[in-house]
Parts: structure tokens; C-alpha cells; sequence
């Protein structure tokens, strides 16, 4: 992912500089988005889709660069309880990422690519630009903003932040700040790719091209682990061997595990780049929606209005637990916010958003539908 | 810890070639022990101590290394719990490590070190090892065996395969195998360390005396995560900033969390082998009580006899959680042997067994005093 992106996206180009939460100034911001389904006349059907950290605008289209289904076809489509028959889909790359919006990979002022002299984002910077581009879309009030995991807490970002813009928020196995360990686990990763010889700094690009993928790697296997539930870890591959009668007494990948994650991470490297992950984690870590709105998270919503919520969990979700779902539920409850909240029963942890739950597509259908 | 130990320990060579699992043989082993108490005329009251994964032989004694305290002064000593004014306590670095035992940094059949060409051993190995330390110290049935972590898996391994060999078998938060979240985040460990160009393949021994710190140092940091529970993280560290008013909107530590796991990376690799931390973690994850008897873990017990079992575990624990320990008591249960068993609560997760929690004193003192 060190080379420029050989796609023909679709992009757009903010027509105002968009001012960041850091008090810096980012110029003539590309943002790469898809859409599916038809804009209504009254331009009263539109969905935006937040995407987890990891994802882009590919929600349910062919990946250009890995060629696999979008991430999430089984929710968005004709007939699906995101119905594309129905509403008009949006999905953006956010800024900081690496799938054509602008991020560490674009040129900077200089035309050079931006490396690490990118200016830190944050969650309520990636949802600002957002808002911009459906201005320019001519998008007033959405029908739903919808996101699960980093997803979610740019829905819920958009809520606090621009109160009445969305007539329904859904938040998916979602948090309103980044816990100790959920930040812990980020900075390994970060260490991971700084560590990396071939990070350089963060100016890799236009070299060989490769870039720390071994750090990105390390940080891919970290996360994945936090992605799936022990349970569903052991139901998976338990202690199973990959492609051998017994154990090698060597440090080849023996068990089914080890080598599912060292394809995990590999894979990662084929189509992420790693300054994005330092820059999207770090956006993450300092994600305190409570903080931003002077340390009670009730007055993040005190101007939520009739804006509807759904809240899901997952009951095996041990990255974003089901209580930090319940401290946003509660936190609406305070402001007398209509919401409803159910925690989904689902064997594969965090994960559990983009697998097949079906639980869970019917209480997205009954929520947006 | 690339160049040798400058150190005087106490150490011996194993009179006899020590037989692996893997079919192999190591010639000339030596094991580094301290002592602590005094051997009864009768040699009836000595207790085997096992260290886990990054401990030593230095239980109660000051590290010569770190110049920090033993790693469990506040659990043996006089009058505590393992009470050395009564008990003779062994605890020899096991085979693998780096404080002066046969381990990958030892000079190997050329002399020169070791390094991946080590064998890998397992928990059996590293029991038989100190079995084999107890035949030449003179020491028949030790009144105990006690380990933590994996110590506990040493301490089960013995009690199975050397039954009759301790009157009292004494294991805290451990586990009869490595689950697959356990195997997943020890290979994260190991992709780290070997991702560093500085490990070059296990030969940075006697070069510039580096070695894989940035690599070691990050497998230390997602391995530490495992070690605390969420809400001992959260109480001690939450969101809190360090050594700073305001988020710096940078990529340093930011977060007192960060900082502090970026310390305990980097002090680790002043005291640790990466290698050893490879062959080290590679046995924890071959470790399985049950297909080593057969696929059944009672059977692994069938012959302990009169042997007492006291098995421990901790709430927070998520590392080796309380089912692990159930498991244990279940098939020792299966085979009727005395077992007492406790989950104690205590704020800290899996590290507990080594910090201030007066409810273990008082199991450790009422079980093995």
C-alpha cells in the first residue's frame, strides 16, 4: 500500500478548508465515497455508513484492490434490512485512511505524501468531513447514520455534534471513549510498526514500496485477537494443528490459530497502510465523547431532540463491552432521549457486526427499515 | 541481555544427558538455583518453588540483575506464608531461560551459542530438569511443589508425571493447556521478536550485544496487557494523561497507560533473552495435561495417590481463567484425589498471585505451612 492507489474512485474535493479538532487547517480534503441505491426526489432516504477502522466505502461492492466481497453485503443491499431498493446509501472513506480519501498517504502542501507530518485527527474531525461532503451532496437531514465499532462512534460523534442532522443514529458494538486496555492494545500496535526498520519515519512512499510490513503485521495479529471471543477462538481452532499429525518442535505456525493469524496479518499488508493505522488508532484512543462536552456524557446529547437511537451489544464483545453500550443508553436516557438498546447473543466476540447474526439483521431492518 | 551473565550464580551440572520430548538430548545441562531456608536432617521439608514465564530463581532474594526485590518476598521469607525458618525452598531457572541455566544464549556442542538451534523443549522437559536437580541435591518427596502461571503448569506436570515426587501440589492461576487465545497472543510475541531485523534469526549473541529489544520489547508490552484486567487498568490508569495538561495530538505517550507499557517493554529487554522468550513461550503453548495422557486429563492424575492438590485462580484473571482452573479440579476429582480449590477476588487479573492479596497468603500459608 505504499504506492499510489491504481483505482479509478470515486472521489470529491471539499470545497472549504476543514478545520480539525488539533486547530490546524487541512486544505482541498479528497474525500473517496461510494453510494447505492437512488437519491429520492425529496432527498429524504439517505443512509450514511460509517466504516470500523479497518474498513472503507466498500460496503457492499467488490474491494477494488483485494477483489472480496464488500464488508458488509449480507446488511446492505436490495431486499437486506439496509434495502437499497429503498434508501440511498452513502459510505466515505474516513479522512486519515488509505482508500482514497485524504490521509498520510496523500501529497501534502509540498506534493510530497504528507508521511507523519499528517496533522493528527480526530473521530469528531473524520464525522466533520463527512458533514461537509453531504453538504455538497445536498444531503440535509439523513434518515439514518448507522457505523458498528469505530463506525459507531462516528454515528454517535454526529449525534452530539450535529444534533438533528440524523433522524436515526444506530451504534454497533460501539463505545463513547477508548478504555485503558482499548488504548493499550492500539499502542502496541503502534509500537509494533514504529519499530519496523522499513517505517522510516513514516516516509516510506515512492521507496521500494513496501513499508513496515512486518510492524503492520504484528499490529494486524494483535488487534485480530480482540476482535473474536476466547469461546469463539476455541470453538474455531482450539488447539488444533494446521496440515500436520503432530506438533514440529520448531517455530512454524504448528497450531491452526498461529497460521490464521499470520495470514491475518499479512493479508492486512496488502491493502492498508500503516501510517493510516497510526493515524485511525490514534483518533480512536482519544475518542472521550464525555470529555469533549465537559466530562458528563448526558450533555453530549442534551441537544439530541426527537433523534431516535438503537444501541446493540454483543454479548461476547470483550473489546467494547456490553456496559460501555449501556453508558451511552443511559447517558440518553438522561436527556429523555427515545432509544432502544439490545444486547445480541452471538459466539464471535466484536466480530459478531460483520458475521452472520441474524438477530441482528432484524433489529437493524426494524430500526432503519 | 545479548552478552553473558556477568554474574556469580549458583549453579550445577546435571550429572546425567537430559532426554527432550522432541527425541533429542541435551548433554551437560546446567541449572541455576538459589536456596533459601535451611534442609531438614531428615530432608523432609523442602519445597520446590516454580517460576513463571519472565521470573527466575530469584524468589526472595534481591535480582542481580535489576537490583530489585525477589519476585515473591512478600509470599517467602521468615514467617510468611512459605516459611523459610521451616521450610528449605528450591527454585532453579528453568531450561530455555537466561539466568544462568542451559538456554538458547549457552554455548552449544561448537561453543559457540546455542541460539535457534536450541531444541525445543516443553514443561515437561523444563519438570525433568529440575527433577533431575532434586536426585543430585539428594531430595526425595519434597513436602511441596508450588507454582504460579505457568510454575503452575511445572507444578501440575510434576505432580502427573513424577507422582509421589511432592506430598502437597500447590497451583495458582494456571491452566492444564493453552487455550487458543493464549497460543494467539504468544505468537504475537514471537512475530514480534522475529520481525526485528536485529534478532537475524536468533544469532545477535556476541555481536554488538543489541539483540531484538524493539521486537522483544513489543511482545513484552501485548503479553502485559494479558497480565491485568480491564478494570485494574481502568482504576490504574483509565484515560488519565501523562506528565501533561492536554493531548498533544501527537504520538508520544499521551496516556499515562502508554507510558507505562512502553516502560515495562523496554526494562524487560535489560533482563531478558528474546530467544529464550521464543523457546519459553513456544513450550507454554505445546503445554496439554490431557493429550500428553491420552486425551483424557483425569488420566494424567490416576496415580497421584495420597498427593493433596490446592488449586487457585482469580476472578479477573482472563489470562487463565477460572473454567481452567475447574478443569483441573474436576479431573483430579475424577480420580478422587484430596483437592481443595478457591477463586479469589482480587482487583489486579492474572498478576494477582504476585501482588498484595492477603486472601491467597492465608490459602498458600493454611496449605503448604
Amino acid at each position: 500500500m505504499a504506492t499510489a492507489l491504481p483505482l479509478d474512485l470515486n472521489r470529491l474535493t471539499l470545497a472549504h478548508p476543514l478545520p480539525l479538532d488539533s486547530g490546524k487547517v487541512l486544505e482541498g480534503v479528497e474525500l473517496a465515497y461510494e453510494t447505492y441505491g437512488t437519491l429520492a426526489a425529496d432527498r429524504g432516504n439517505a443512509i450514511l455508513i460509517f466504516h470500523a477502522l479497518t474498513g472503507d466505502q466498500f460496503v457492499a461492492r467488490q474491494h477494488p484492490v483485494t477483489g472480496k466481497p464488500g464488508w458488509w453485503e449480507r446488511m446492505v443491499g436490495p431486499g437486506l434490512p439496509i434495502d437499497t431498493d429503498r434508501h440511498f446509501i452513502i459510505c466515505a472513506n474516513i479522512i486519515g485512511g488509505c482508500m482514497g480519501s485524504t490521509g498520510p498517504a496523500s501529497p501534502g502542501p509540498d506534493g510530497q505524501p504528507w508521511g507523519m507530518r499528517f496533522p493528527v485527527i480526530t473521530v469528531r474531525d473524520m464525522v466533520r468531513a463527512q458533514v461537509a461532503l453531504l453538504d455538497q451532496l445536498g444531503i440535509g437531514t439523513l434518515h439514518a447514520v448507522v457505523g458498528g465499532s469505530m463506525g459507531g462512534m462516528l454515528a454517535l460523534s454526529l449525534a452530539a455534534n450535529w444534533p438533528g442532522r440524523a433522524s436515526r443514529v444506530l451504534a454497533i458494538a460501539t463505545t463513547a471513549r477508548h478504555s485503558a486496555q482499548n488504548i493499550a492494545f492500539h499502542e502496541v500496535g503502534r509500537q509494533a510498526i514504529m519499530a519496523d526498520p522499513d517505517w522510516a519515519g513514516g516516509d516510506y512512499y515512492g521507496g521500494s514500496g513496501k513499508g513496515p510490513e512486518k510492524g503492520l503485521s504484528v499490529a494486524r495479529m494483535a488487534a485480530h485477537i480482540t476482535y473474536l471471543s476466547e469461546a469463539g477462538l476455541t470453538e474455531k481452532f482450539g488447539r488444533r494443528l494446521q496440515d500436520r499429525e503432530a506438533k514440529s518442535f520448531g517455530f512454524d505456525a504448528d497450531f491452526q490459530v498461529e497460521s490464521y493469524l499470520r495470514y491475518q496479518g499479512i493479508s492486512f499488508t496488502n491493502r492498508f497502510d500503516a501510517n493510516s493505522y497510526l493515524y485511525i488508532t490514534r483518533a480512536m484512543d482519544y475518542f472521550d465523547l464525555a470529555e469533549e462536552h465537559g466530562g458528563r456524557l448526558a450533555d453530549a446529547f442534551q441537544h439530541v431532540g426527537d433523534t431516535r437511537f438503537c444501541v446493540i451489544s454483543f454479548d461476547t464483545d470483550w473489546l467494547y463491552p456490553t456496559a460501555e453500550s449501556r453508558a451511552v443508553v443511559h447517558a440518553l436516557n438522561a436527556v429523555a432521549a427515545p432509544v432502544s438498546f439490545v444486547e445480541l447473543s452471538a459466539p464471535f466476540g466484536h466480530d459478531s457486526f460483520l458475521l452472520d447474526c441474524p438477530a441482528l439483521d432484524r433489529v437493524v431492518k426494524g430500526f432503519v427499515g
